[in-house]
């Protein structure tokens, strides 16, 4: 059961002008279930991604690349069941036989077709399959066809991440709408393991790029669930430019705060849904890191305490066990971290309170007031480094039985 | 259960002529057991050490640092229960207290003692309790008390750790033995939880605080059951030169080798069996990294491998989930990792199988053999990284059920 989140309902879930999806069953892994997307973008529609840094990255992740830097895209066609990683020349030859057949679907050219996949690693992608399954999912093409594509991307997600949004840009009403999927494998580096949003706003292509990139760091760059990053970690985001609104090309411009505004809600949301369907996860934490002297450190601490296991276990059991969190921000990397400067919060919705200072435990703090925040489903962890003016946020799920059954179980 | 580990018996470990032990009942955080420990060394004893490099230090951490740099030591003491970590100036003023009351009861300095805690973080020192044990453990000292002592500095240990070697130096028999403790919050940076060695040869200080460094380099510094740098990890090596075989004074001397080759393999017989005590171990994971371009690349892929949870959670399952594997050492870090370059082997005692090369899953590999090597409780995972000459090897456990029972529970 994800904390605190529920898919929304396929008539909140807003179609994009200019996108088209459409799901299948293609066999891929198990019969039975839709494991096949087609995503078609109207022409003229602009699109930028962020891929994952892992060294074994996926053969569609290579391909993505590649065909980003070339082509100009026009469909996405997504599988799960087999990541299509660690699968060499193979793989590659595999990705680019998927690509040429959504082309030959859709006619337009292999290179403006970007693929992902997600599922086991090291396992051949049965393109056979995959391939034979395409004219159904293209058939199926829609403009309502989030809420299914929303289902058909995930593995071991227990519920479907969607996310949509309405802002108003140079008068014209503008859709900002997206999908993501993630439960384990996720600390996403550059991006996340799925994640697609699109918007109908006109967008240079240069404020995309560095839009894709803004929205990455702060939402799906800044969750974990096990510390481990995927090698199919994506995160793409189309603008078909069909609101018709003035073309956005100045940075500073309020439009693009505006737009920059929604797409990034919409990204922060798909991200948390992640964290909340966590495998196994009963509690979603906030680790909010301030004073620090850069960005970095403050995330290199949010992480610390957002991957050790011994805190995510120490919170599955509601226990205010603050020494544990103390341990990791010693361990977090900052060489020259004064620890006498540093205060720490447990906090709900209902209330804060300050559990350490001056190296130490508060004077004020009492156990019944931290077992009390512990509690709660939703609790945040702040801290404040005491040495500059830079924060960062990081979300992270607590570590239960279940993640180890869910873990041990999986592909047997 | 450990992983193929039982303490010795008391009659094998080996007396070191110049250190007696003794130990105590003081209550420090539960009553009726063990929990208080004094070890006294002869005259002209020689003591080096290394601590962790959490910048959450504990208090008796920093007065370690202190006194080995000014002080001769002839005391060490260590209390289980309460670990004085995150403790602040109160921390610092109980930990000094505790070496007063050590110094009376020896007539020595202060100066001349060695704190040790280990237990909960961020609860206060009940040193009162402490002090008021100490008669008890000094009238409890003897030359045999290594067994006794290597129990009374347990936490969530289920065994005592323990180890002796004889060596010839100079035509001397030499004597090296050690004890050590750990389970949980174990990924020391520059030494461990708790780790005493004490040798009666006679070294040159200068070489016995090369030799405590390269030690734990090899032993506690890569091993890892949950990737939580502790507050106190402390290692220590005593000479007392009571041996009286000529002082080794020659790092490339023949004594030197033979003396050293000693000392790392009592360290390391103690470090393996933190690990196949770690909380909730089924299986014992020897990652062997060489190929690399140095030893510092080859350990951040072996610690990779040996923290990913999903790795530690399929290898709790005894499932080949070797996709898991590749994933961590695409993440590991070593920006222009080749991975059509690297191999990877799983092995037991009775086979090595070649898993993966060239970017994906190897032609000859088959499952049934992955799956035979995986049900072995004592597992070897060599990774050739196909880039350099250096190696590293880290020693790790799996992640089960009971790791986050005993984490949810402790404290409690």
């Amino acid at each position: 059961m994800p904390v605190n989140y529920a898919t929304p309902a396929p008539s909140d879930l807003l179609p994009v002008s200019g996108v088209q999806l459409g799901v299948a069953e293609a066999g891929i892994r198990k019969a039975n279930r839709r494991d096949l997307t087609v995503i078609e973008l109207d022409e003229d529609s602009r699109v930028a991604g962020v891929f994952t840094q892992n060294r074994f990255c996926a053969a569609p992740v290579q391909v993505c690349r590649a065909n980003l830097a070339t082509g100009h895209v026009r469909a996405l066609v997504i599988n799960t069941g087999v990541a299509n990683a660690g699968t060499g020349a193979q793989g590659l030859a595999d990705a680019r036989t998927t690509c040429e057949a959504v082309a030959r679907q859709l006619e337009i050219a292999p290179g403006q077709v970007l693929p992902f996949s997600t599922g086991v690693i090291l396992e051949p992608l049965p393109v056979d399959r995959l391939v034979a399954g395409l004219p159904a999912a293209v058939a199926n093409l829609r403009r309502d066809g989030w809420f299914d594509a929303a289902h058909a991307i995930m593995t071991t997600d227990t519920v479907a991440k969607a996310c949509s949004r309405t802002v108003a840009i140079g008068g014209r009403p503008v859709t900002v709408t997206g999908i993501s999927k993630g439960a384990g494998m996720i600390k996403p580096n550059m991006a996340t393991m799925l994640g697609f949003v699109a918007t109908d706003a006109a967008l240079d292509q240069s404020l995309l790029e560095q839009l894709v990139r803004e929205a990455a760091d702060v939402s799906f760059n800044s969750i974990t669930v096990d510390g481990d990053t995927s090698t199919n970690d994506s995160f793409v985001l189309i603008a078909t430019g069909r609101a018709e609104n003035p073309e956005i090309v100045d940075p500073a411009s309020p439009d693009y705060a505006a737009l920059r505004e929604a797409v990034i809600d919409v990204a922060v949301r798909l991200a948390q849904a992640i964290v909340r369907d966590g495998e196994g996860a009963t509690k979603f934490m906030t680790i909010a890191v301030e004073g620090g002297r850069d960005r970095e450190e403050c995330r290199k601490v949010g992480y610390a305490i957002g991957q050790s296991p011994l805190v995510k276990t120490a919170f599955f059991a509601s226990d205010p066990n603050l020494g544990r969190i103390l341990a990791a921000i010693g361990y977090a990397g900052i060489g020259d971290l004064d620890v006498d400067g540093i205060r720490v919060w447990l906090g709900s919705a209902a209330e804060e309170v300050l559990v350490a200072e001056r190296g130490g435990r508060a004077a004020s703090y009492r156990e019944e007031a931290g077992a009390r925040v512990m509690k709660e489903a939703e609790i945040t962890v702040r801290v404040d480094l005491g040495r500059g003016p830079a924060n960062a946020t990081v979300w992270a799920c607590d570590f239960s039985y279940d993640y180890v059954k869910i873990n041990a179980d999986y592909r047997s």
